[in-house]
């Protein structure tokens, strides 16, 4: 299976001497111009924090009615925040933004094979390209911690881990898939709060999908993520399982569309939405 | 302008012969029977009560992606409850069920132009035609009822009133529009309940876009909807606006598609899906 999520992607690049300090990007604004000068295309987990941060999947106009289907009829997994006219790189959720050059890193794919990681799409730009802002769960994550509910994934210093489901996704058109879940261990009474605080973040995949049970879903090893790294259960405590926005990505890859272009690993688009 | 509501439509067959009596279309398989069979073709109000009803749009494949794209990112007033797949007439809200010949009555429009309004569309059909289904106030408003709070319109018998107002819905292609709403009257206690129980209607136009000051979103007299019938606001009320269901139907007819076929006012096609 093509390998979707890394978190060593990019790292090569956090050294240079070019580099953007972290502490400097507060706003979605700072980090797409940080972006777009070259001076930060490292992952963009903890920059400019309260901002909203988004998938990105960019598809030629004759296979975006299908995807945007795809999205409508999963909302959990694949939470539109926005999308673009045919041709346009400026979204409604950051009417500054220049899709083509604002995010760190993209990643480009010919008939669901990758071809490229580059730092700017513009020469790659076509007037049939619709792109797709899809919420991630960076938003709910720094909801949950405000409400005092630790992350463990965060505290530990890991990407989250994710796991293949065997519950499908309602198909449309030529995209179909598996649901892939990414799990965060709490306690019940934890659990219960972070359904409540998560409902309240529909466009950061909302509420659990499942929890206790991993084997009712699917999941055999919680040892071994599919994607992302392995975080333990404790004693006394259940997995929880959300809905994950890697999976359109791999719905999109298993479709193979002649060419998509998506965000790299960790590397997010920054909107202009508060978030907190 | 085009006339898109009236309470009198198809009111003539209401009594002929062959018409079912409403006590026993009790589920939305029953109604959906009877509009297939022939013996149903007058309006839904109260039919299978606790079904969703739906409102109808089906347009052309081209015209699909920019319809999808207007409901996407115009929620509130077009809130997607199914999309079929270009050709199919079978949603997923009713697996069952014929989109062709399960309404009471449809309305087919021409270059934004009503030519017809048949019991059946199925010499009309064609492979490249997809069908939106899009909630309606209905199952909002069983629920504030069944939470005692009076809806006017329904207890004076009329239909609900509804105003263009001077909000621009966000564009898509081809589609664009002003939000039109319905106005109930409340007192402000019941508003205040009506928020917290249409917040749980996300599928039903969600919560009010406003109150109080109809003048803040350009309606300068509350006697004279432009559709619907006219509800008085009792003093110590005041007018509670919610985003309504006509809004894509205008912004439909008013870019002209060279052919869409909707429901026919107040004949609305009924789901499988239970809402209370």
């Amino acid at each position: 299976m093509t390998r979707l999520f890394s978190t060593t992607v990019a790292a090569d690049d956090s050294g240079t001497q070019m580099m953007d300090q972290p502490s400097r990007l507060i706003t979605g604004t700072d980090v797409r111009q940080a972006c777009r000068s070259g001076t930060w295309t490292g992952p963009t987990a903890g920059l400019a924090p309260g901002f909203a941060q988004a998938n990105l999947v960019i598809l030629p106009q004759d296979w975006a009615f299908d995807f945007l289907l795809f999205c409508q009829r999963n909302p959990k997994p694949c939470p539109l925040i926005a999308v673009t006219e045919p041709g346009s790189w400026q979204p409604t959720a950051a009417p500054t933004a220049d899709l083509r050059t604002d995010l760190p890193r993209y990643r480009v794919w010919r008939d669901g094979n990758l071809v490229n990681e580059p730092t700017s799409i513009e020469n790659l730009w076509r007037e049939d390209l619709v792109s797709f802002l899809i919420g991630c769960s960076f938003t709910f994550e720094a909801a949950l911690q405000r409400a005092g509910i630790p992350v463990r994934h965060i505290d530990l210093g890991r990407n989250v881990p994710m796991f293949r489901t065997n519950i499908r996704c309602q198909p449309a058109g030529r995209f179909s898939g598996s649901l892939v879940v990414s799990m965060r261990p709490m306690k019940p009474t934890d659990a219960i709060r972070a359904v409540e605080i998560s409902a309240q973040f529909a466009a950061s995949h909302g509420t659990p999908i499942h929890f206790s049970f991993p084997e009712q879903i699917g999941i055999t090893d919680l040892n071994r993520p599919d994607y992302g790294d392995t975080v333990p259960v404790e004693p006394g405590e259940i997995p929880v399982f959300w809905a994950c926005g890697v999976t359109p990505q791999a719905a999109l890859l298993e479709s193979r569309p002649p060419l998509a272009i998506t965000h790299a690993p960790g590397c997010m688009f920054l909107t202009d939405l508060k978030c907190d």
